[in-house]
């Protein structure tokens, strides 16, 4: 592995919690060039809810690519790029009675959040955007700005504007009323809080810990927005394409986003792929006003059609996630009983679960257990204290139970280990996000963390 | 076409000026629905160096997506991703003597862009990015900030800070002296200029107009930066991978950026792919500290190792582009000579090319005549006064010829219809950067444009 | 009046409320052209503590004059400054027992919060100040930055930057604990919250509506900022100066800030005079790092180390002052209690004090009807809601008598007169805040407010 | 004088370039504790034209103070404030033939400015403001945003934005055409240059080096805002009210300003004091929209009246003046061609010069030794390189006489003694701003600048 450390920069992470080289997947399934099997509870962080390599939908890749069907195509039109948008509308919109207008933002997530924010800002005049606390939308500048991650912030290396952060469900522990601050200030004009232009929120925070949104929550959220005149966006990045159960993360709450975002399962075969969803009077776009190389990515729209074919003509996809998640729910209570000193909170909703560990650096040595048995997962929170669990939503109820399994046993194991002395520095091999993931321990942004590197 | 117009936002851009549905390509070569062909002097924008569908490295990419090789992998190693690294150590940057590191930092060119503007600020500790008039470097928010076009600047909804825009080469016609301002507000204190973490330049500026930086001209860019202590970072995200000849664009200067950002033809298949390459001693960044979703795209690593060992192995590439180039210019300079009512200049370096109209709407009008028979341009400059000819580098001599003559119909057709009365907004078909490209006619953000579009 | 009509700008305000022309003033009387005179609960919004014109200080401000002592020094040594500084360490500092060093940042307020601003910016590193609801620090663009009313803050023309708002005591009515939200994103290196340098806070908001807070949240808050390296900075610019009975206000709640403003009646004589004080450790200013015309203004430096002689020698003054606000407070409570269906609430401290009004509109009426009775008192709050006393220090208990007979027979007569159907706009002679204060009515800034007033 | 040591902030400047302790002060004469002379050179950095204690100012004041006329009033109308409206009316506007309003914006220049860019924001909507290199317009956040020093740019503790800085006359020695860059971006809807809302400049640069902008070159960037609807900011703080010889330094180049800010001398008498003039129908301020506590303070109201009564009522003023200047030129000359090794330039305009050294150092030599000769004068430019010469207009030509045989003694004393070794921190009791000038030797930014000085 000397070619990675020689070459690819400091910056790579996941590679140091899992340590090996991996060459084959199929679904819920990932081989190392040792030949050696693990079961995947990370999917790509939400990217492949249909697993690896999909049989059907590498089937119509390979046949569109085999007869030189046109692969790159700016904003052309494209006989793909139509039978996407036809799909989308008859499988997804309007069975939802959604008027949305589609944008491909470019092929990121945090391209439809971008083009999100500045949709927003463009509509209303505005330039304010609410976000909330363990917040994650993306690295460019404009996303880092409403993400919470002091280390990620840190690295923009300049200031983040335009941004106001709210506290997310739950936050404070149910110690004072949902938007009791956020309403106060809006109704205030003496508040400092200068009227947003949206609020951009996470149904459930995936990066920041499996926080879980209450559907009561998100619908007060959505009247907060309605009675101020603010659009609500919702990034379904992760969230999206069926990981909560419903297609949208927020159809079980029945609120209807002015703008959504979603990318990762999207293209449903791994490739980048996103569009930015808006309320069909929001389009107010220029020609050409937001544009980019890669946002028209022709094989991605034929994964992405395809996926919805297969997966999503009926509800089967969204009862089996809830049936999954249910028995995920189940392992992880009787987890959380039997190691009452280690867990402290087991959390989630249709196929997104978090097991909150009462010392922060129990989490990556569970994960850095289970790696070693076969199953990949992360950590997430804002100290990597959540062993966060994302397998594909089409991994077998026996996959789960194996899985399920191996981090009952890695649990076990770090208790039976005790309590480690050594600080989240020499925690090597432990879980992808204490090195990598998006909030590395000891994140916090000390004084002076904007001082030169180097003079 | 419906759907497109019913469905896709208002934001999309080149299918206006090229209003058919496409299907399949090869080599240089677009077909359309209806069968028809087009010859491709746009090559998407500078992502399909070696033309669409490369039968060699779409034999690889089918390979590898056959044999379940696996797809998404953020930042875990695969073996498809050291294949790269090995490859592109070996193929472009030991025989330059260039001693990177390079950094995935999403699939896109702005986050390439986005990357290299974090990292050089937190290696310095400042905030000033100087960059230069007419640059074109992306349209997420940090990439935007350095990027000169008004209407997308504007479309940022929030004012753009911590950049200094400085005159281009030529930009003043050589009525000052390179430098000049720069160096002389750098050398005083009292200058106003915020010392400056980098320049970030693009060797020639595709979107901005075709303008060509002198070797000269970059040679004290250079020199500039290093007395200075200022980082140099060189966007070849649309001039590397050959297109003006040698691989990386600054080659024939004989600089050495600090960094440099390269995406577009990097895979060589129009995948989406990109990195940022960074002096080894500036690689201070934290292990995940800038991440995202799509940053270990392993088709687009097996077709970019695939490129380079095609297409780079030898000088072959290089010299033909230039010889190319050579026979193109030559077409150009005959019909400015006999047009020189309409073509007011030629410009370009090894296969970007450009072609600046008198009347800025006659670019356009050039571009729709092109269209009408079976060639595929764009527009470029800030009142899309340019025609822009960027085909691929695989482009035949015949293909060129043939593209050349259509060209040159295309120009005596418009000569011929006369002045048109129309403005900019009835020119209908005409050029796709007209309506969609970076810069629309009438893009300078007049009194008030930052007004809301809806109360 | 003809002349400020044409000449003077419309940004005038409180002459509309008062619609008269002033000649005279002695103690707690103001006198207008026409010979009518006015009892002074206004006090120069906190700029005269010791009254109009007091003798005494007038006299050393006469002498000084008259002998060709110097006036203007900027920050040359002066003997008018040292023996300032003497005073203000003997007679302020030592009994209290603070090691602060003074800066005198420039003549205004503003410049005292500019000044710390910039300071504890500059110490720390960091960049984001905390700010509270309703707070209101002054017009410059530091300053307006952490001030929370939206009709000044959008007076900025461009977004206001590095500033969080937090609530203010009981600014949830007690809904949800003190500083929860505060301390737990301080704790939560994901919440969004970038690391501060400092909070600025005002223990009574006189601007903001006589919000009172409680010594307990004041010891609160300064046990956050120590816990967290986070400076703390009162601005007593209005409170100072023994408004509230102490010298200064925050001397009762037993904390010690970091860094103070002070302004207004520093020179005791409605000279316009300030002075930034800091913990000793904390002047890490450059010479001339912050500098400005007149901060250094002798007759003001006479007259303030007078007034600290005259009236600070002892604890007369705070003891009288606390002895008229209970008497302010009782016949407050008693026309609360008469006009319960007009006035939702009395609040203060020392000689400052509030009477919010149900509607808002009924807060200017009161003042109006006490203009014509020949009284002066301003309204405050974010809808002007609030009937503001700020009488001089020295009033005499007949005069404070006097003007709360005045008021009760204001209240009265607005009572009598019934609801008005007139929006704020017709009020015409209303209290002087309702046009001129910081924050009019209607202030909120509606969608669209950074629009061009004119293309 | 331990006492200023011990209590006054590091961030004092002047006072370290002359120590001693200054006294009593009468036209241009100062005297020290001592009993010593000294002849005034310096004028409170342009505040006391009228030199110190104009005895018939002094009488009014004394007249006005002693009568128990109102002291502090806001923007309450007053009798004093409408003579002095009065009088500007009738003997600064009317004979112009300038229709401007006039704003009251707080004690000091930077409030001026302040409101100037806020109300440039406000009219156009628009948020660039565009300053020029060593301009100089104050310390507070939204007037150092268009300040050149480094030094002090630094002290801002945050990125300082919306502004953009261009060339001042002369700045690149004629090497490139005036406006050329200017008005090219302007016209350039890809230069990345935002629509400016206003341009400010001052006619001379006093604190950036007495740098002198033409006629010409005035009216060239009054035709530049003209024709592109840019509005045009005169910061006349330090070289209006008479110190290039007419009232306002902009007459002679027959321009007129949209916005004019005025302060230093504008009272007469060195009080706190300054106006905001703007073209009528630029009055789009809100009532109270900018405040500030000491924006009406009577007594200068009264001696400005008074100074514009006994200085202005006809052209004797602006005539000595120019007289006198010219005597200063000569006398200047002279010294620069004796001493050709040491002063590379003399220029100024009225009644402010500058005279340049080869070696910064030499400028603050040679004001220490007149220092110790008598004279005060201050040293100005972004590495302190200009002997500047700012006596109050009503200096005799004898004082003028005696000041210039002083300064011809300094420097031929400096030149004796042959070049020092000593760095810039050894100059001791050198020239005033030396250390505690606007931008003291080394201000130069390093890298790390923004580090924090204490974790």
């Amino acid at each position: 592995m000397d070619v990675f450390t020689r070459l690819e920069s400091e910056v790579r992470g996941y590679c140091r919690g899992w340590p090996t080289v991996f060459t084959t997947a199929r679904g819920s399934t990932l081989r190392d060039e040792n030949g050696r099997d693990f079961l995947d509870f990370f999917a790509g962080a939400g990217t492949l809810n249909y697993g690896h390599n999909d049989p059907a939908l590498k089937q119509r890749l390979l046949d569109y690519l085999a007869a030189d069907n046109i692969v790159h195509s700016l904003d052309m039109h494209t006989a793909a790029k139509r039978r996407f948008l036809e799909r989308f509308d008859e499988i997804v919109l309007k069975p939802r009675g959604l008027d949305y207008k589609v944008q491909f933002p470019g092929p990121a997530g945090n391209h439809a959040v971008e083009a999100a924010l500045k949709l927003a800002r463009k509509y209303t005049g505005r330039e304010t955007v609410v976000s909330f606390t363990n917040a994650f939308h993306g690295m460019t500048l404009g996303a880092l700005a409403v993400t919470g991650n002091s280390m990620k912030r840190t690295g923009a290396g300049v200031p983040l504007g335009h941004g106001v952060t709210m506290p997310y469900d739950n936050y404070l522990d149910g110690r004072t009323p949902d938007f009791l601050l956020f309403e106060t200030m809006l109704d205030d004009s003496g508040s400092g809080l200068d009227k947003p232009a949206a609020v951009i929120v996470e149904t459930v925070q995936g990066e920041g810990g499996v926080n879980v949104a209450s559907a009561e929550w998100l619908r007060g959220l959505a009247g907060v927005c309605e009675r101020h005149g603010i659009l609500l966006i919702v990034d379904d990045v992760q969230m999206g394409c069926g990981r909560t159960g419903a297609f949208f993360s927020f159809e079980d709450a029945g609120i209807t986003p002015d703008i959504v975002c979603l990318s990762k399962s999207l293209s449903g075969f791994g490739l980048p792929f996103a569009i930015t969803l808006m309320r069909r009077d929001l389009d107010v776009w220029e020609p050409g006003e937001h544009n980019g190389t890669f946002r028209g990515f022709n094989p991605a729209f034929v994964t992405a059609a395809g996926a919805l074919e297969d997966h999503w003509a009926d509800d089967g996809m969204a009862e089996r996630t809830l049936a999954k998640g249910g028995l995920v729910r189940r392992a992880l209570d009787e987890i959380a009983l039997r190691h009452a000193g280690e867990i402290a909170d087991v959390r989630g909703r249709g196929l997104v679960w978090g097991m909150e560990t009462r010392d922060p650096r129990t989490a990556s040595r569970i994960c850095a257990e289970a790696f070693g048995r076969g199953l990949l997962m992360e950590t997430s929170g804002p100290n990597d204290e959540v062993v966060k669990l994302l397998p594909p939503l089409t991994t077998t109820e026996d996959e789960l139970a194996r899985g399920l399994a191996i981090l009952a046993d890695s649990v076990a194991a770090v208790q039976a280990a005790g309590p480690k002395e050594t600080g989240p520095k020499e925690t090597g091999a432990a879980g992808a996000r204490a090195a990598g993931g998006p909030g590395g321990a000891g994140a916090q942004a000390g004084p002076g963390a904007r001082a030169a590197v180097h003079a």
